[in-house]
């Protein structure tokens, strides 16, 4: 059952060490096959190193689990918010990389600095709000995907395919779970380069508008000129 | 004699240098039966790419040597005492980690800013007072273990399983050696964070006590859902 | 065709991964060959672990392919100005080096600190204006080479080998693909260490002018004495 | 000549980029034989991948070269000078490590805040002045030397075996090439975590006076009890 989707979860989570975003099991990656309905998700707690493609849970939307021993990630109600409310995407990432997750303990959004972020993200990356008393003692891990939806609001889930949970980490999506892992990558490298360019000048301004625009456009959308055409 | 615990206390040993825990020799790894009363420790100044677990040293709480024909760590005294006090713990492991030791230079506790350090600690890890000179002129090893002990007179050890000692470094315990060094790498990780975040926003406030309650209790205790049952 | 070239060329971008100068596809590196006018460059967006040499694009200066199945990098145009500016060079580097894209996003040059940079620098690396919008939504990878020409009027290339274009990255050059990744390592180490020094020093002034000369002269030009004569 | 002494150097070179000490080749290590009166040092500018025991130059004290075929480094004379007027040592490193190296520019010499440099070093590792203009553009290898001489008019030596040349890096030494890397490890070490443990808490203060003699001399002289006995 959804072979190819498992194969792909499995090595999206193997990446996660691979490029040095988790410490021990600090992070999950699921896919979603919209026909089907079904997404695939990392089991809880089981270590990188042994992880087969066979422990991989599947569930619907609603939580139900369609096929799996183990149990799945504790943030699993997270995963399936977001399969709901955007709509677009296929793959979502949670890690505690050091970088991004400093930022959300200091609740900041990641201003865009420069092209290595506009080349990925429309704009800033940003933080949620603290949550509240009622949300965490509540259904938490479904609050906290309520809480990154209403971060989104007025923010196209699309084109800024990150956020910040406050006191927390990142959650990262993609069309594919690969392509998740590389915007994971990337709030990584940005988060870093955004502390130290503020650190070597506090008075470090946002990139003009048009750059952004320049990067973020010469890679998405249907007047890109970047990498290969696809045949 | 103790050949299982001298197997663990040898594999928490060499996982130091793999987590990128120690320079040369600069740390060491205890592991303690509660049955025997018995501590197996690591021999002092033995580099660890040559370590056996026939040179690990066997000592009784009382700092008796029972078996074991290398010299004992020098910080043996501070692991003993730790046992002795600290009745539920079964493994210390010290090291002079770069970020937690920067920390303990600073005389700085770790404030929990986030979920990350909720996930293992429920709350602050703390940094000891200075040492006087008459402690660090006496028994200083066996003085730092008892600077340590009222440390944590009233936080609960088990809850908060790793203290910075002032000018000096991290030390860190739990239920065995595996879990100490466990432990070890979650302050590595908190202490790196904390002061990015810190440095990010200098009004970053501690996270909210809900939430530490939330990410604590879920992987500790009898409410605990992270991970997989055990069987 | 321009076989020794390509492999310089495939060679010096294979190291850019080796040096952890880059993170997927975020840089390229270019060689020029002065007897025929032509310049072979990395293709745009393909993995450095599966290049290979006849994936290589061979081009004139005005752009035109005269090799190649691929599209050429997107910044192209950018390598091909500093070829037609910078007479001397035969290799031209770009990366997103996290150290000194911090300092491009931050907007300010480097300054030389200390011999590290002198050893190779004669001078502060600087950085680029702003660039405009009319030169962002116009001809953009042209105009990046031209705002870098622009920095250098009155500073000689030849031996400030490296410039930061402005809320970007770093582009360096040399006299052959090999030596401007070399100095694309010694940029991002010397990014490192001065926001280092400033940390640790805010008062940190630059380095005296007579020891910039004495370490730049032992190793450049007719009086050097650094390394093995060339026989 | 000198087998055994071109092996310890050799070695001791090779570990400089083991330990993350060196890019390219921005360091050389040096031994010295007190019967002989001859030292062995790395040749100028050679690749430490491609380095070999028949490379190395012997000179003596004067510098003459007694054995050799490739130029000696160019800091030999500065290597030269510590040999004659530091009697007990016979290995020298230098380094431009980057921590260290963020010191020398800034100026500052590293405060001695915490045990893991007490465990080395008796205090704090100190920064020469600027080198004035006439000693730069004269015998300036030679001139280093005697600025590192200078600085340690007060200071024994045989106890702070390390220095930074202010706007340059590091120069360490030891009883022989071996010790004088290790030397050199740890003021990276203590470099890192000296500004981080200032940027935690900027009115962090030295560690006392009592705690950093318990350290040193615990490791050093007559009354050491660390490590095993030496049989």
């Amino acid at each position: 059952m959804l072979e190819k989707l498992k194969q792909e979860v499995l090595e999206a989570n193997l990446a996660l060490p691979k490029y040095g975003l988790v410490t021990f099991t600090w992070g999950n990656v699921s896919g979603y096959d919209k026909e089907s309905g079904l997404m695939v998700i990392k089991p809880s707690g089981v270590d990188y190193d042994q992880l087969k493609a066979e422990d991989l849970v599947v569930l619907d939307l609603d939580g139900n689990i369609v096929e799996g021993d183990l149990k799945p990630s504790s943030d699993t109600p997270t995963h399936r918010l977001l399969y709901q409310k955007f709509p677009n995407i296929g793959g979502v990432v949670h890690t505690h990389s050091p970088w991004a997750t400093s930022w959300a303990q200091a609740g900041k959004g990641i201003p865009a600095l420069g092209t290595t972020q506009a080349d990925y993200f429309y704009g800033e990356i940003p933080c949620t709000r603290r949550m509240t008393e009622e949300e965490v003692t509540g259904e938490y891990e479904w609050e906290t995907g309520k809480v990154i939806v209403e971060t989104f609001q007025a923010i196209d889930p699309n084109r800024i395919p990150s956020v910040l949970v406050h006191s927390h980490a990142p959650f990262n999506w993609g069309k594919d779970p690969n392509e998740a892992v590389h915007n994971a990558v990337v709030v990584e490298e940005v988060a870093k380069m955004a502390l130290r360019a503020y650190q070597i000048n506090p008075d470090t301004k946002p990139m003009d508008q048009y750059l952004l625009d320049k990067h973020y456009l010469r890679k998405h959308g249907a007047n890109a000129y970047y990498g290969q055409d696809k045949k």
